[in-house]
């Protein structure tokens, strides 16, 4: 077992990472001011997790209240959220009662959102079952829910308590899900890490494979570098939106078609394709970089192309994108591989060279 | 004008106090990081101070989106923060753009909780025009929705960039919501402050004929004690529960005759006289300081006992009150009026004794 800390002063955290984490309650017990937690999962991970996990917690003392949501990215809604409120408020639930998010990213971002509100605030604690929620929503604090406007538009920086990432849930996951994942993890390398690129560039088969101890190194190397943009940067006033390379485009794709049709990593893959053609639009970054990032997106099965939808539609729900300040698009660009830049100089002919590429 | 500075460090914040002071635009400018806000305010409100205020800040170069609520506490709910957010996002508002909350306490608290959320966060100002909001709402970051289950159940500890209270905007203030005010006055009193108290028995009827100078003076030192009590305990961990005095009868009450029916500084009165009541019966404080609470609050206009709810019912609303622990009931109680402890030991019988009353 590997452990990140992420150091945030008093509400600092640890990210355990290694194999059969799940049955080993120990790692969560120091952190529940009472014995007490509301388990939320959702129905896919429940038949696969939820028993052992819960038996587990139960033999240790734990009580549970648990509530299983409806998967997919179309829950992560006010209604789903109102669920766990109505559980939390019907089992009596307390401020010292916490709140365990068991599952992936939508599990993950909604429960820490009701942690961030019920009663103004309870203990929330992350057990990623995805290699997407592991490598990126269940580091740093991000909760959010969805709201027809636009992915992620309610919501609060709110830290868990603890993290553990046990890598065997890995192997339960869907094929599509696992090269999603892989797209944030890609991501980390190429905005700050070319020696972690490059290692990917070898390793793609084998985290593909499924191999254990190349799935931890993954996932240990982006808590590292996810976790150290965080500390420099908490509440995204600036370093932080390195993160989002790919998302300004990625999220303008998961609106347009709807949530849950392209999975995140899909959209964020295709959103980084589009961002290294636009780095080199502007002349930050050579081409054969681009074809670089390309080639490994595509050997990880990922998208790096959008089709069915008009360019302007996009530039359009770009505009609304939590990036904007003074109503200009901030864009996240590639100098070089493993460094990039904020770039709120993008001229319009640039954009739009990038986007007829989008049809 | 007077200034109260809340001291939390990188979070700390003035609260200005004064007359006329509506049209200072000047003491809000400095804590907008763009020249954009969203004002929300309610339809009592509005037609009142809406178009003054508004005008001095446009007149300052900022633009202003606005939205006006229904008024009342029943409108604290998910429906009417998401006419928030719908105007938010429709208006395409930024991280930049500050939320006003121009009105009474509902508007202070769902405006709070919309700017702790919005985007994960957006800065917030508060100019409260009701007395209750000036002395206890509008300071110390409580923001929150009510839920069918309970109120302010979902909310967030969200602080304000600035505070700006007018006592002229008092003048056009229903007497009713003058003297639930003034309940929340008698309780900063009562808990940290007996020449406080004292001051009142001797000036609550200038304070009732409204005179600015009294109304200043009582608005400033509820801040000062709030402030003092919330910089020591952010989030209620201790201390800070000392505010709930009178409030876990209080809220019950509210509960069961619905949000609305009895204001809260209502509830709060005759939830401070049957918990002055109970620490009597607990034997920490003498019955004539019990009735001298009693005397100020009948003089204040306030009610000190409730009729049409059997006292079992108000005993199960109590249990699901936030300041609930471990499943056990914390009650605030007095040792002498300027003092009051947090007593988690009280006994059925007790308790009994004081639910005798209400009928």
């Amino acid at each position: 077992m590997q452990t990140y800390t992420v150091a945030l002063g008093d509400r600092s955290y640890p990210i355990y990472i290694g194999t059969g984490l799940l049955s080993n309650v120990e790692l969560i017990l120091p952190h529940l001011p009472q014995k007490r937690v509301a388990l939320i999962t959702n129905e896919i991970v429940a038949p696969l997790y939820l028993e052992k996990f819960r038996g587990a917690l139960e033999q240790a003392g734990v009580k549970v209240v648990q509530v299983v949501l409806p998967d997919g990215e179309k829950y992560k809604s006010w209604a789903t959220l109102n669920t766990i409120y109505d559980a939390l408020l019907a089992s009596h639930c307390e401020r010292g009662t916490s709140i365990v998010a068991l599952g992936g990213g939508v599990v993950g971002d909604i429960s820490g959102f009701a942690a961030a509100t019920y009663q103004r605030g309870v203990p929330f604690i992350q057990v990623p079952t995805t290699l997407l929620a592991q490598v990126d929503s269940s580091i740093g604090g991000k909760t959010a829910i969805n709201h027809p406007l636009g992915k992620n538009m309610i919501g609060a920086f709110y830290q868990p308590r603890v993290v553990v990432s046990d890598m065997q849930t890995l192997l339960s996951l869907p094929e599509r899900e696992l090269k999603a994942g892989l797209a944030e993890i890609i991501k980390h390398g190429l905005i700050r890490d070319e020696s972690f690129f490059s290692w990917l560039e070898v390793n793609i088969e084998r985290i593909l494979a499924r191999e254990m101890d190349a799935l931890a190194h993954a996932v240990f190397r982006s808590c590292e570098i996810k976790g150290a943009v965080v500390v420099s940067d908490e509440r995204e006033l600036g370093e932080r939106a390195l993160l989002n390379f790919g998302h300004t485009f990625g999220h303008a794709i998961e609106n347009e078609f709807g949530y849950g049709t392209w999975l995140h990593g899909e959209a964020v893959a295709t959103g980084m394709a589009l961002a290294c053609d636009l780095s080199v639009q502007m002349g930050m970054l050579g081409k054969s970089d681009s074809d670089r990032v390309c080639k490994l997106l595509v050997r990880a099965g990922l998208p790096i192309e959008v089709k069915g939808v008009a360019p302007e539609r996009l530039r359009a729900l770009m505009s609304v994108d939590k990036k904007a300040r003074d109503g200009k698009l901030h864009f996240i660009l590639l100098e070089r591989i493993g460094s990039a830049r904020i770039r709120a100089d993008v001229s319009p002919s640039a954009l739009d060279r990038t986007l007829a590429q989008v049809f």
